[in-house]
């Protein structure tokens, strides 16, 4: 007899499904039992729902298809709820599976008892079901499995009654077809290449597949035929950028930088990406960053195929032989003197190897990150899609997982680190190739700026030990010790270079601490000083109409 | 001019709301900045959300008012779940405010944008409210707090939009009237004084405030004078307990033990308790754990005055002269030999201070805590109403904050102790006199056993590696120094009881790691074996009852 977690786990495998991202309990010990059942499911336990979620989202963005979450009731899924959250904003699909009461028990009202699906619609308003019986349970397993490939991925929740679980009689599904994604349609494409024609000045604005290698060539040749600048989301989901690839000038996360690179454009064409918001509201400034006088298109939508409805315009266009501009390979030098994040941004361009996988969670400190290492090695990029801080160490291991022969480097703020930080243990258990940097500047340096930026300058010193990290300053080498994963704590940019080039070339985890001063240092109440300091990590054309925008 | 956070501050304080424990992000930060507007406001800062609802959970369970929480928009709440589950099931009260974006940003549908509500009704099912202007803000707040301290108390949720936050004009409003509980009926009171003389085997079951001294007295004399057993509930929110105090026997977690506790009882009398459930549901056992001979009656409600209604019933009986039995003062010896979970327990019931304040999520390790500690000096202990793990450490910030003169205990899990390890900075930063014992048997040892539980018994490699905590095995006393809180990790009995010893001594923060062999060790697949070996820490009638019903 099969039951219905030995049906289930068939079903997850035969439809790709190979890792699962768990931290079960009780009502989960029948999937956990029919683990062994099937030889091709990988479990990797996590001791935090949040690492096991953002595992599953790194995973996703790598392997392009989902990976399994095995969640613990209502309590388990809202400890993962920020990482599912981050997943959702990035159309990445990820099944989740949360355990739940045997129905009959439901009514008791026992301790663990809550409303999981009213959870579960924040971060899967397409897909929440609770199986209600064993013999159903695959047939809803596929459903969800069928919802969050779709077109676009998406988080999809499966409830699973522990007697669904536990019942015999199950009755493994056969994979749901994939899904067929279909290119812009003729007069799209018709009416945007004679949009681009008319001479007006134009953008694409790329995200989501768009960011990929056939997606970015095509829109790069469009770029070099006809003059049209490439803009790329502000936080995406998977950029491949670097050496041979074009190059893309992401939004800026900064409203008022935002504002100067959309300044000149009347026309702009959105490619799997949405118009420009800011991130957040500030008191007197505007939520829609998009200029009035700049019209907005749609050439493919999140659910359309990014990459053959640009090679369709490229073909309206007649620029199917134009070559595109492709970044090339250059690294900046070896960085030396006292040790900055800049100069681990610096060093990281320096180094990096062939063919990494770059997670950014690095806020503040991660500034110039971008630029540092546009010229490097091809590569991977990982943001955070959400804004919900503590995806970095997470998504790190679902990328190892899913691509065990890359290196994987996550730069993470200090912040950040400490939501998820229980992701170093499952690195040391799994042996994962990842090389995680925190950056310690003992503040959340951001919200300096955001203090500013909202209005809020008028601060004593209650409202300012809220920002602050200190008293006592985290040791993450000790941290990182103390879950199994081999440390460093640079205080020095020597330090810092040398003990990178051990962690790439020894297999991994490592983790390097990197004691660095804040980089918005000073600049608590000069949001503008801020804003030109950052100069350096922008393309020339924009750092100099930035420039001519705002110096004072 | 006041701005909506100022006077939400002074509204707040004026209702004796003196403690916020924070999280915030860039839509909290005119909150923030309110703070230096009201001395009397505290703000403790965690790094991870479930540190900041834990602790207001264990604040308000000492204080008996509530503490607010400021958490960053769903994600941040999503973060806090778990511990504002465990706030719910122990009807403790909790003020949440939740920042949002400014309501003008929310159509933008900007990174952080998600459904809030849906998932505060999780938790805060009886009042989860937007404010949705400056001028009513504070109104809106009143109604928060008068419905979180209201009868029972509950976790409310006053979701705040930034632009509510920051606009001119708020208006504080006055404190809401405290809730007055009533007594139980004349009639209902004479009822159950009928049943008790009708000479059959009853038992009272104590929960929520019946667990203070005042009913633990009245309940005590009735046992006295009319032969009736005093049951407590399985996890209560609040147990003060020891010398001097009457002992109340509580439900068993295992639903194995609790039949036989139940099993004479011909009348369950419940007082704010609900009649018992089991915890989790197993394949062919029944989930309500009261015998179908046995019939129940209420005698107080959670929104109902324990303290009087049982005050009445004495009345009723005749029993207002009866003495109540009290604990007699009995401490177990200086423990000695290899280091095992139980013999930490033994310390801890040796070396008790007065007036502690015990928390006790260690779960497995913890089974002989009670036992050993039922003679100690007088104490509270807390317990983990909800089942959501991750509960010890924050609520012994959130005790200390409210009692800075008693010594707080925290014995955690190792398990547990890592989905909210982030606790410790804030235990070192506020400098709290918080000891916590970690056990660390590398496993989730208790999934041992309900896997047996459950059915779930033909197990392979990968199943059990679920439940495993090695490779590598947590090192707590570096990971308390990563955050500055001072450790030892004892592998003997004789250097555990000297760094308790020395932690007690002297202001805290202390951790102390136990290096200790599975409690449940080798009993895999036999849970009987393991009932008995319970035995030790029973009250003596149970164990031989346990005995005869269940020795092979």
């Amino acid at each position: 007899m099969t039951n219905g977690a030995q049906a289930l786990m068939k079903t997850l495998v035969d439809a790709g499904i190979e890792v699962c991202f768990t931290n079960p309990g009780t009502s989960e010990m029948h999937f956990v039992a029919a683990l062994d059942s099937e030889p091709k499911m990988r479990a990797v336990l996590a001791l935090f729902e949040g690492v096991a979620t953002g595992a599953a989202d790194g995973y996703a963005r790598m392997a392009d298809k989902p990976a399994a979450t095995l969640l613990h009731l209502g309590c388990g899924l809202g400890n993962g709820l920020a990482n599912l959250h981050n997943a959702r904003k990035g159309k990445v699909p990820v099944v989740n599976i949360v355990g739940d009461h045997a129905s009959y028990h439901v009514p008791f009202d026992a301790q663990l008892q809550s409303d999981i699906e009213t959870v579960a619609r924040n971060v899967s308003p397409g897909f929440v079901r609770t199986a209600t019986s064993t013999a159903d349970l695959c047939k809803d397993a596929a459903d969800a499995i069928a919802a969050a490939r779709g077109l676009p991925g998406q988080v999809a929740t499966l409830i699973l009654p522990a007697d669904a679980s536990w019942g015999e009689g199950g009755v493994p599904s056969p994979p749901p077809p994939p899904p067929v994604a279909v290119a812009a349609d003729d007069a799209t494409v018709a009416a945007i290449a004679d949009a681009i024609g008319s001479g007006k000045k134009t953008a694409l604005l790329l995200g989501g597949r768009a960011l990929r290698e056939p997606a970015l060539l095509a829109a790069a040749r469009i770029a070099a035929h006809n003059g049209v600048k490439l803009l790329g989301e502000v936080f995406p989901t998977r950029l491949e950028r670097g050496a041979g690839l074009p190059f893309v000038e992401r939004i800026a996360y900064l409203a008022e930088l935002a504002g100067v690179q959309l300044a000149e454009i009347e026309q702009l064409i959105l490619v799997d990406a949405k118009a420009p918001v800011s991130f957040f509201a500030y008191p007197g400034k505007k939520s829609y960053l998009v200029p009035e006088s700049c019209t907005v298109q749609t050439l493919a939508t999140p659910a359309e195929d990014a990459a053959a409805s640009l090679q369709k315009l490229v073909l309206a266009l007649g620029a199917e032989s134009t070559a595109p501009a492709l970044q090339p390979g250059q690294r900046p030098g070896r960085p030396r003197g006292k040790l900055t994040a800049e100069k681990v941004c610096k060093a990281v361009g320096h180094l990096l190897p062939e063919n990494a996988i770059v997670i950014d969670e690095a806020i503040t400190s991660g500034l110039m990150l971008s630029a540092m290492t546009a010229g490097a090695p091809r590569h991977d990029l990982i943001t955070l899609t959400g804004g919900a801080i503590g995806q970095g160490l997470p998504n790190a291991i679902g990328a190892a997982i899913a691509c065990p022969d890359r290196p994987v480097l996550a730069l993470v703020g200090d912040g950040t680190a400490m939501y998820t930080i229980q992701a170093l243990w499952t690195m040391a258990r799994e042996q994962l190739n990842v090389t995680s940097i925190i950056f310690n500047n003992a503040s959340y340096s951001v919200l300096n700026v955001e203090l500013e930026r909202v209005g809020a300058d008028e601060v004593g010193p209650k409202a300012k030990s809220q920002l602050d990290l200190r008293g006592p300053v985290l040791n993450f080498a000790q941290l990182a010790q103390g879950m199994g994963v081999h440390t460093v704590r640079a205080t020095t940019t020597e330090d810092f270079v040398k003990a990178l080039e051990y962690a790439l070339a020894m297999p991994g985890p490592h983790l390097i601490e990197v004691v660095v001063p804040e980089s918005l240092n000073g600049v608590k109440r000069r949001v503008l000083p801020w804003l030109l300091r950052s100069l350096p990590s922008l393309p020339p054309a924009l750092a100099k109409a930035l420039k001519q925008k705002i110096a004072p």
